[in-house]
């Protein structure tokens, strides 16, 4: 078992669970005799790499605390979006060295678990003794081998209270009328996924529901709105920010600057605004467009009791696994039962760098909504409310930068 | 005492707390006992002039339905948009003498108001026993005479809470970057607001605020941003949809397409993007832009305790007012003391088509934010959480048409 500091790191897209995660972490190192110290990297990899690291020795056992660590949204320590340069690993190994740090802990998505990759084959090449450890998180819940993310459950939960609350609003009128509302998902429809639940159990909600994973066809997509407003005079529509044509345009790429972000990943909105210009020109009813846009990582005043408890357990599953001995994994979430959930490794190669979208058994014959299975394998996440604590009517978050 | 019938509907935009103000009728209604039947109009005075109402009766003291009602976001009895022209008055007048309609009440925002006036009006002229009253809704917040408005509370904490768990999230980042966020609000600044109230209670906000009351200068805004983002790295700007330039001209006209509404509203949204658009043109940071839309009132599992409890209130007040025989009348909340609030009457007309601005006094001098006194003001009516029924993971909404 080795002996000394431990060191945990957020990266990438901030989540309403992410910080969950890293209380996990906490609550373990403060109880594990093989861990010291622990300190954070401000902004994660990029922030270390400048020396910006803080002692959270002093939140060991600060139970009140660490609670509403858990259910402040976003990365308290803050973030980054950087994949680590070969040249930057020798700098970072001497960091550890001079601070003794044997357990590295990164809290992140697909493209964090790059750096966790590489830091692992690191260590093993120079014979550095240190136990690294990715932690899953994002809420487009498109990491594969793990059964769920943390931080999706929350994101589905909100979704889908506000598709809820949404499409009772819209039925108020008379008229018919058309509400797009555009989710977060550049490949994987899992979040976009979520939208159907209301109806699923019966509430009013979102009838037609359309994911990258499908080619779209305006075509397809007019003929289902029309026969849905013979049905009924308020249709709620959900799409995923990254739906695509056949050939391989982005739907919502009409209104964008074709800018991409620092992985090349092309940034998107405004795919639910093209498709209001499309139905109001096709069809000529009331047409609405909604994008929901960033409270759906940081709504942390609407939490799945379910995903913040998973969140931290495997938060203090990573620690744990780490002082046995392991190393260049990622802790994994495997469902049993109906419904359970047992923690395990995957090898942290396995994650980086991919994607899992929705399978296609998850998605009907038309293309336009998803399947009962698919809905038996989200609902549980959304469940059980984590109580907020609240000042002045707001909810209260802690500052640990 | 006039001995008969009542009825109610619900007109206007919907809000997270009309159904609470229907609630409070039921339950007044319920143990008065000058009411016989209380019937319910489906989508409001449209609706009745068509046959269309229901009758509530079966809700009399139901605790468990009753307490959904009043977490259920939307009109629970459907809404309209609809003037009562003068040829329908006749009509509208068989109706409640066939059904021995004595009490009527309207609950909606300033264009209901109208109605509410008119039907007094007719039923002064033509001698028909009914008393007539109208109970302000709308998260506006722009009804004069009343202290403040049903619903206003909750949209106004949902804003509030959005926009710290919102700056929370950008803060995640060190570099520079500004987030504009679009409030509901075409003439009246109030919603727009209570985005001050997370800074003004010192936690992460929106530093710059910008109302319709105030004339928007792109000049005076950039130079404003600039000098933020030299203080701190994350900028979070919140705009009301209806801000104007000096001569008239909508900033978010640029996108739109100059629709108007049925009561000669122009449509607006993009305000925001326009923003964006602007900063990124001329200051070049990464921004972007986020229009909360119709959350703002139907995002019911966030509600002011205070809000919910008062619309109540004032629903049982109308109906006791009427009972008593007031005519003509909208009830108000008058604020007493720190914080408390009793109930008044104040004459329809001094609210039909009436707007109430945010006062110059309540303005900051730059014309960018809020003043202390425009927060004590605000900051009572977010204060308390109301419990919400969840099932599935999702809140319970009650359907009753």
């Amino acid at each position: 078992m080795l002996l000394g500091n431990a060191i945990v790191g957020q990266s990438g897209g901030p989540t309403s669970a992410i910080n969950a995660t890293l209380s996990g972490v906490i609550r373990e190192c403060a109880k594990n005799s093989a861990i010291d110290k622990l300190y954070g990297m401000l902004n994660g990899i990029e922030g270390m790499l400048h020396g910006k690291i803080i002692d959270l020795t002093y939140l060991y056992n600060d139970e009140s605390k660490l609670s509403i660590l858990e259910t402040t949204p976003a990365a308290a320590l803050g973030s980054c979006r950087k994949k680590v340069d070969e040249s930057e690993l020798e700098k970072i190994f001497d960091f550890f060295e001079n601070n003794n740090i044997r357990y590295f802990f990164y809290i992140g998505g697909n493209d964090s678990m790059d750096t966790v990759n590489k830091l692992s084959k690191y260590a093993k090449k120079t014979a550095y003794d240190i136990n690294i450890m990715g932690i899953p998180k994002t809420i487009d819940n498109d990491l594969p081998i793990t059964d769920h993310t943390p931080g999706y459950g929350s994101a589905a939960k909100f979704i889908a209270t506000t598709i809820k609350e949404i499409a009772t609003d819209c039925e108020v009128y008379t008229k018919k009328a058309v509400t797009i509302v555009e989710l977060m998902g550049r490949d994987a429809g899992w979040l976009t996924a979520s939208a159907a639940l209301p109806a699923y159990f019966g509430g009013v909600g979102a009838k037609l529901i359309y994911l990258p994973e499908i080619p779209f066809s305006n075509e397809r997509f007019l003929n289902a709105v029309k026969a849905e407003l013979d049905k009924h005079p308020s249709l709620v529509v959900a799409v995923s920010e990254g739906v695509r044509y056949a050939n391989g345009r982005y739907v919502g790429e009409g209104t964008q600057s074709g800018k991409v972000d620092e992985f090349g990943h092309k940034y998107l909105a405004g795919t639910a605004r093209v498709l209001e210009d499309l139905v109001r020109r096709e069809i000529g009813c009331k047409v609405r467009s909604i994008e929901l846009n960033l409270p759906q990582r940081c709504s942390a005043h609407i939490l799945s009791a379910t995903d913040i408890e998973e969140s931290v357990a495997i938060g203090s599953f990573a620690v744990k696994s780490a002082v046995n001995g392991e190393c260049g994994k990622m802790a994994i979430f495997v469902r049993t039962g109906n419904y359970s959930i047992d923690f395990g490794l995957t090898d942290v190669n396995n994650c980086a760098n991919t994607v899992k979208l929705v399978p296609n058994e998850f998605i009907n014959k038309e293309g336009n909504n998803v399947t009962r299975e698919c809905l038996e394998y989200i609902a549980p996440l959304i469940l059980g409310e984590k109580e907020i604590k609240y000042e002045n009517g707001m909810p209260v978050h802690l500052s640990i930068k």
